[in-house]
């Protein structure tokens, strides 16, 4: 039998404030076993880029990353957001371990080219080094990625965290019978947008298809959805999408194939 | 037999530079056997502050770090100056791991008080765990140490990156017959300021002591010697002062006790 192991994806807005941040740390801390978290940090890049006379562009919710607002996101994404919950975690007894794909070459990536958007430099990822991420595991260390990769190179790249947690768990999935969790602002996927208790408590593949196409799921939700389904196929064992103060009761949504 | 560590200290002068950080770069890389660096970063700390419109006020060679100045050597140190570094050294096939004190709590420190000047949040370190820095080099890890600790409650410290090296290799000094190379832009400690070639390739306690008597050694190299001394007795096999671009030849001044 395979062991558990848990991988919690936590978005910009629940660790860029204090109160939040404190109860994500809080129940990730009483979570036994092995277990993974990847976070995000964009309002913390944009308000340090404009602080920095730099502005954000984003396009299709992507930020387009040129020379500078790489600098920007390695020092907030992999110093600043990353070394804050890193210290928060070893506070509660945690050996959490900050990591990027190029800390041990545990991601590799290739710069996105092809697409009609120069997105500068933005990684989409090749491979993540699973036998790795596992030696550290079982020595029961928790590691906690930022959302940055590198390309083998020498170059590092800004890359999706939604995607870094579904390919760290599909690329764990033969070892552990992986729990994917994507927490956000909301209590799951909504029927309605501002009514959480419109939650749809399960998805399919199909629901996913008709629910885009009567407009209830639409912009950044589709490709968060899209990881989870390419999880829950590549044998992630359960995806669930939930809100960050109570993803450790199972409330939201279960994504299914 | 114990086996060879060598730790290599590099400055912000070296790691911020392209030409001496990919000189540095390749040195490193081809040095075979277990082996750790620690970087400094100041000068970009510095310059991030600043255009952030804050001002970097130093004492005695040493960052007054208030909460502000903390966000910046985080984002700088943790971030910025690591990755990058970690980055290159992982394209020479080198696999780099980013570490703080607080990551997998290899550095506890406390924050300093009782000075007469309140430095803020830099921390004096109290224990660094050898056993589990040994066994990441025992399974072939190669540490990248920022300047950065913790106080165990959640609190980030900006820390001297000369007294972590020295610290770092006091405690793996049982476990390893360690070479510690502080690396810096002259060619070792010199007897006149501007002239390389008065270099002092050896120097004991005794010499030190007369050579801060007679004003020769001063200032920031003051405390950087008592590192050394410091580590020496604790037990550190050799320490070397030396220039970046030639450490790996031996030329510089070794600090006998």
């Amino acid at each position: 039998m395979r062991a558990q192991l848990t991988i919690l994806k936590v978005g910009g807005k629940i660790v860029e404030n204090e109160g939040t941040l404190s109860a994500l740390v809080r129940s990730f801390s009483a979570l036994s076993g092995p277990r993974l978290l990847v976070h995000g940090g964009g309002r913390t890049a944009t308000d340090v880029a404009a602080r920095l006379g730099l502005q954000t562009v984003m396009v299709e919710g992507r930020r387009v990353t040129d020379a500078d607002m790489l600098r920007v996101v390695t020092m907030v994404y992999g110093g600043l957001v990353n070394k804050q919950i890193v210290a928060r975690l070893a506070a509660c007894g945690v050996p959490a371990l900050g990591l990027t794909g190029a800390d041990m070459d545990v991601i590799r990536s290739h710069r996105r080219t092809g697409t009609a958007v120069d997105y500068g430099f933005v990684g989409d990822v090749d491979r993540v080094d699973g036998e790795r991420l596992a030696q550290l595991l079982q020595a029961g260390v928790v590691p906690v990625m930022a959302p940055l990769t590198h390309d083998g190179a020498g170059q590092l790249l800004n890359t999706n965290a939604d995607t870094i947690a579904a390919e760290v768990a599909r690329a764990l999935a033969s070892r552990y019978e992986v729990t994917l969790i994507y927490c956000f602002e909301h209590a799951g996927v909504l029927r309605r947008p501002d009514d959480e208790a419109s939650l749809i408590p399960d998805m399919d593949r199909a629901a996913f298809e008709a629910l885009k196409a009567d407009g209830t799921v639409s912009g950044g939700m589709i490709p968060k959805l899209e990881n989870c389904f390419a999880a829950v196929q590549a044998g992630v064992a359960r995806v669930l999408i939930s809100r960050a103060d109570s993803w450790d009761t199972g409330r939201g949504t279960w994504i299914h194939v």
